[in-house]
């Protein structure tokens, strides 16, 4: 059979094993596993490039050459593991991808549900004996995480020709270790001599699944979200100088409060973004000298702004750098009083460490995407007392993922599936084997149904 | 000539020698030298008990002993030294008292001044041939900064009975030395065998100079602050439990973010206290995890909460109990609104490290000092222009100095003089010899004044 074969309804026939895919999962996460989080979920740290990760790399080459692929190993340690069309051995496949990398206390499912979708994938084609108009394949990613090298999307950056090689291969290990990307990729022996780059490895799309990382398709009681796009998000640094001051002999309007100024533009800033359906967040905040009885003369904190839109981004950095301005004179704005004694002013310094612009995944991978999820929810037990469409909705990603860097050089469309109190990065994060199934369900049919799209239009 | 023959305008005779009392300051100001402000101001870093501690030390006992005096060190090293009276050689002395250690970063005139003006008064009494009637004394107390040994006004603290002897001498260096205060006590040679008590080395009143170490007296443009007493103060740490959360995939209502509550709280603390005639602070504030892209699970903030009398920080600390448990559900209070998307509750709690009451300095002191104020500026340059009432102004000091404990067990009151910017601990500090002189004069001039009223009470 081929997908030629396969119209309309017939697609429901592909039907993931949702147990082997599960303990496929469970099992290859002896690889790197990490703190123990309850007496029956064990959390990873599977970090890049390490021995467990070239455990969980062996394991994903051996299984998919045993599933009839070919592997291909990039300068960046990609793998790219690819299974012969009917029309063309040779034309790119159609991919699904991630990473298999975690942070040093991450979860089971955030990337590694990706890959391990992609090989059951594999394994229902081989089940089925189907075959596919053109070649698919599965792309295991290196080092989305940038936990353990310092730049997150790494490797798939490096195939965009958005991160150069070199600085990527010359990235350093944190915590002070000698370990570089290119050497631990030469003792591993991940080392590939193809090229990282879309030029050398051009994908036909690139599928993703993912968990969602957030709370809202929890909330909602969604099962699928299709994802449209990722937002943009910009990250700063913002230094305030006033002057430390004795707390006891310094009265109100003598300080120059460094501390109270950041309290009040963390305060202004969530509001305002929340009117404009934004997102700010601090995250890092020092305050010098350090002492209970020293009024703090120097504050430094992150500012990471988010929207689907760049305009709203725009519109938004636009207005805390005014607001934050009258801010440190001791002016009030519309969502933070002056203070009752105005102090010294202040001196704010901006510094731009990240911009990252909204990507728009491509309107045919969005289109299988939401039609696989309907096709596999019209035929789950989820359906039994919602229908369909009720159980999927669009999403714009908060997170960047290798789809990002994908999305520059061929159409790209991610499925999110939901996870518990949307928590991430945590040995507790965790998503039931029965969405781990839909999830996998879901972007094997838009694999399918892209590839019937690929030939129909090469007709 | 003896302190009676010295009724009234007779004490406008007894004048300070501002440039040796400068001179001296200065000389013993190389006995730890520290870091450099300006090409001709530099610093002090004289930690308690370090070997420029011993130098200045040795100094006070060498120059003291020359100038008539008595020295007696305690089991503090607390040393007091005493020059007999005409009515009586063993009467307790009326003392000037302050301290020669210094913040790792300080300047060259908290408590350094109020010692050498001591100093210079004995050397006026002596060039003036002055026979007091009761003894007068200088003392200079062990480790006031608690800057090395973690403990401020530590060894007036044990005369005055409220910090045992014990606990002081087993109070280990800070940054992870093994040096004790005891071991260095012995190591310098200053472990006195008189235990340090207000019983075996009684006091019959304590007068201290100090730096205001605060911009009143610059911005009003006084001279001389009486200073009635020490404000009340308390120092908590607050914890903030919330939950870290992607700052890209977590709405604002799906997040527990501890740093905007302390954000919040902070904002609201200041409000309430300026409108109690109190303050409030932050010096310390850690936002954990500490990632741009994470929204802080946890944070500790310290609060110092203050104000002249103990029923205004008795309200005030209750009033921030109860908002602040609104503020972390979320709600809005008089100075803070709620956030547009409120998040999920946070836990806070409160730990209460220090409670210090407020002092009320005694009705005699504060007497001497005011009518010797009001003396010396009056034969002033500085009242050329102003009157000398004009240039005086009663104060409560915000800080805690040694004379808080000195006031438990005898008569008390202290001289401020202004100082530049209102700026201590830092090597910037500064007060101008003029205003060192005018402070060092009304010290000694209150000494003088004290003197005879014990002599007149006792007639």
């Amino acid at each position: 059979m081929t997908t030629k074969d396969m119209g309309g309804a017939e697609f429901e026939m592909v039907k993931v094993n949702r147990d082997r895919l599960m303990e496929s999962l469970h099992e290859t996460c002896e690889y790197g596993k990490g703190e123990r989080s309850e007496p029956t979920e064990t959390g990873m740290c599977r970090l890049a490039l390490s021995d467990s990760d070239k455990q969980a790399r062996d394991w994903f080459v051996q299984t998919t050459q045993e599933l009839g692929c070919q592997t291909t190993v990039d300068s960046m340690g990609n793998i790219f593991a690819v299974r012969p069309g009917r029309i063309s051995r040779d034309a790119p496949a159609t991919f699904a991808g991630s990473h298999l990398d975690t942070q040093p206390t991450g979860g089971r499912y955030d990337g590694i549900l990706g890959i391990h979708a992609g090989v059951e994938m594999l394994r229902v084609l081989q089940d089925l004996d189907i075959e596919t108009e053109y070649p698919v394949g599965v792309v295991n990613w290196t080092n989305e995480e940038g936990a353990r090298f310092p730049k997150s999307m790494m490797s798939s950056g490096v195939w965009a020709g958005e991160i150069s090689e070199a600085d990527a291969h010359n990235l350093q290990e944190v915590g002070g270790g000698a370990a570089t990307v290119k050497s631990e990729l030469q003792r591993i022996g991940y080392l590939g001599s193809v090229p990282a780059s879309y030029q050398t490895m051009p994908m036909a799309a690139h599928f993703e699944l993912h968990i969602e990382q957030g709370p809202i398709l929890e909330a909602e009681k969604k099962k699928i979200g299709v994802v449209t796009g990722v937002q943009a998000y910009r990250w700063f640094t913002l230094d305030i100088r006033g002057r430390d001051a004795h707390t006891g002999t310094t009265p109100f309007v003598a300080r120059a409060d460094a501390l109270l100024l950041a309290a009040r533009m963390i305060v202004h800033a969530q509001h305002l973004a929340a009117t404009k359906g934004a997102l700010a967040s601090t995250g890092i905040l020092t305050a010098l000298p350090g002492s209970t009885n020293t009024v703090p003369g120097h504050v430094r904190l992150s500012l990471d702004i988010r929207a689907p839109l760049d305009a709203t981004v725009d519109e938004l950095e636009e207005a805390l750098r005014q607001d934050f301005v009258a801010l440190s004179r001791g002016e009030a704005t519309a969502f933070v009083d002056a203070p009752p004694d105005v102090g010294r002013p202040l001196i704010l310094s901006w510094q731009t460490d990240t911009v990252s612009p909204a990507t728009r995944f491509h309107a045919d991978c969005i289109a299988a995407v939401s039609n696989a999820a309907l096709s596999v929810l019209a035929t789950s037990d989820a359906s039994l007392y919602e229908s369909p469409s009720s159980l999927i909705r669009e999403i714009t990603s908060g997170a960047g993922h290798d789809s990002v860097y994908a999305s520059r050089h061929c159409p790209t469309s991610m499925i999110f599936v939901p996870c518990r109190d949307g928590v991430s990065h945590n040995p507790t994060e965790y998503c039931s084997p029965e969405d781990c199934a839909l999830g996998a369900e879901v972007l094997c049919q838009a694999v399918l149904r892209y590839d019937q799209l690929r030939a129909r239009a090469a007709a």
